[in-house]
């Protein structure tokens, strides 16, 4: 078996024809079971979903979950999860799972010594310690963790005027040349013929960029293919603009991964231009902060309009903390009183609001209803006030 | 109804006539269910179970928990809680409820600006504002939150070189009439027919004035009766010889409440003593900080040692985080990484361990093999390092 026959995908559903409407339903199949597609994969940095046990996950309906490899490099080491049996047996997760490469952090997180053609230098942010990530070590580390699905090491600059606009393009061009060039190496490095290996498309903002990236990355005959570089403080309208160029030209029969993306507005509209999966840590990350999701808008529980209401975050939603009964009082008085079981409810709740918002996408494509799915979820057609800036944070 | 007659009160066993053997089984029956004594509390502070739902809770065959009324009367209020229909709709535990009467906290944690015959002025931690508890006020609150069983509001001084010898006898004495005068107030305001109100026994370790407080608080006929004043800084000796003594004085047909004790060791030798109910913040606050519960003894799971132990806690145990597989390795990089999932984990273990220990007590009684009992559970002969001095955090 080679790593491209680790997993199985197959288009259930697709409806072809309409202009600039790429939308289909399928299923990947892993080592580890299936999850359906399009799918939402909530982010378990290193190894742990915050404040949520495995059972918890399962019970929003989440099927597959990501990991960081570059925490997980640093702590507790590659070497002794692989020593203990692997990141499903050590986190008690038995569905599939996803790592990172770990070079988006490391080139956005880490105080970092070198980048070269080799990889990045960096300086652990836990004690200091010099550590280099490339192709070759990612794919070591990634296969030491024994996720179902491994992603190329990619060189990820960051966007929105981080870099000044007279570089911009040519670290746009260098950042795709050598993400070409590491996917070789990776390809050439990856043995564990039960993982996937997915590439990764880069390109920046520049489409002319986005298309030769896709033509040069999809030459390499791969288990899947990733929309990287995006979310990365660019904006909403030009996640939108490079989305919707870019994930057509990705091969039909294998899995799209948009990464680190994003709110359910940016989800709908990568789902009508033909993405299969996402990852991002806006349930989690925002549910500790107190913001819940629903399907008309986002909510901010700390907020003193709550104070007296016995209603649940959303009466029509399944999630422990709705279906449970938990009014919005008893949510802010845990926000405002600091328990963790604020975070532990409201994580919960907006994982499963993202999980049926993924399940309403599924099955608006199979009946053909997407204006009725857009209209009742009015999020959908909403731009968040900022950006999805989540440059550097696409950790949880 | 009358509030004494709130909560029924059986003993299904008891062997006698062994000396200093007062054990006995048995079950309280309130407005929302029973709990077997002998029973243990975990402690809800604020209406929440620091890190674990509800769902999370009864888990653990927890059937009874405490709620702190001090610290809901300062955050989100009482008369909020109130209108939101009780405490027991307010956290969504529909099991049976025990709330203190705030006045050890008030006593211990706040920051005190009178304490006279009608009780004691401080200022709220949390915004500065001067609020006034007294045996009054106390009943009010815990009316309002609605909680199965009040407590009285006593005076609880603390023990342990916090006063000076030569004036503790005094404050003791003092404390002790004064518990007695306010428990009469108590009794006089006290008016939710489904709410049951226990009196509260003090008098330090002065065995001759422990006897006299337990002749007075039980010439009023109340539902049950407490031994308060204990685990305040007097140490694990001082606390058996005042247990041995008392708790046998109180009546044989109402439940025995031994406030905010303890370790395992303290509560076998309070069982012994013929004590039905306990509660303690240690398995949750303990296991937030990274130390685990077993029968053998405590461990920290921070330590290097458990860096790649594939075991569970406790082979024996089946609580989540034990017979779900998660090891001691795993459990450490939850603590070593501030992962919230840590402190869940082992809360979850601790009170397990805490409600196997009373479940295997129980067993025992009931058998008659209370020597092997405790021979199969080491902890329970095991003084703990330092005392067991809980004295003003007995929040959790």
């Amino acid at each position: 078996m080679m790593a491209k026959d680790a997993i199985r995908f197959e288009v259930t559903h697709q409806k072809t024809g309409q202009s600039g409407w790429h939308a289909r339903v399928g299923r990947v199949t892993t080592a580890h079971g299936s999850f359906d597609t399009p799918a939402f994969m909530p982010v378990a940095t290193a190894a742990a979903m915050k404040g949520l046990t495995p059972t918890q996950v399962r019970t929003t309906g989440s099927q597959c979950i990501l990991n960081n490899a570059f925490h997980l490099l640093l702590r507790p080491g590659a070497e002794r999860i692989a020593a203990l049996g692997g990141v499903h047996k050590f986190m008690r997760w038995e569905g599939p799972i996803l790592t990172d490469s770990g070079g988006f952090q490391a080139f956005s997180m880490a105080q970092i010594n070198r980048v070269d053609e080799d990889g990045v230098t960096f300086q652990s942010f836990i004690d200091g310690k010099v550590v280099h990530l490339g192709p070759e070590s990612s794919m070591a580390v990634q296969e030491a963790l024994g996720a179902d699905i491994a992603m190329a090491f990619d060189d990820c600059p960051p966007a929105g005027g981080a870099i000044p606009e007279s570089m911009a393009r040519e670290r746009t061009m260098q950042a795709k040349d050598r993400t070409l060039r590491w996917l070789a190496r990776c390809i050439a490095a990856h043995r564990r013929p039960d993982q996937a290996l997915f590439g990764i498309v880069q390109g920046g903002t520049d489409l002319a960029m986005r298309s030769a990236s896709v033509t040069e990355t999809c030459a390499f005959d791969l288990a899947g293919y990733a929309i990287g570089g995006v979310a990365v403080g660019e904006g909403t309208a030009a996640i939108e603009q490079v989305v919707r160029h870019t994930a057509p030209l990705l091969p039909l029969d294998r899995p799209r991964y948009l990464m680190g993306v994003g709110y359910p507005r940016d989800i709908a509209m990568a789902v009508e231009s033909g993405v299969d999966m996402f990852d991002c840590v806006l349930p989690t990350r925002n549910g500790r902060n107190g913001m819940a999701f629903t399907q008309a808008g986002a909510i901010r529980l700390r907020n003193a309009i709550h104070s007296d209401d016995e209603a649940p975050i959303e009466r029509e939603c399944d999630c422990e903390a709705c279906a449970g009964g938990f009014s919005r009082a008893y949510l802010r008085h845990l926000f405002i009183a600091g328990e963790m079981l604020g975070p532990t409810l409201v994580s919960l709740h907006n994982i499963r609001l993202f999980q049926r918002l993924l399940l309403d996408i599924r099955r608006a494509i199979e009946e053909d209803t997407w204006l009725q799915f857009r209209r009742s979820w009015p999020c959908t057609n909403q731009v968040q006030s900022g950006s999805l800036d989540l440059n550097g944070v696409s950790d949880d």
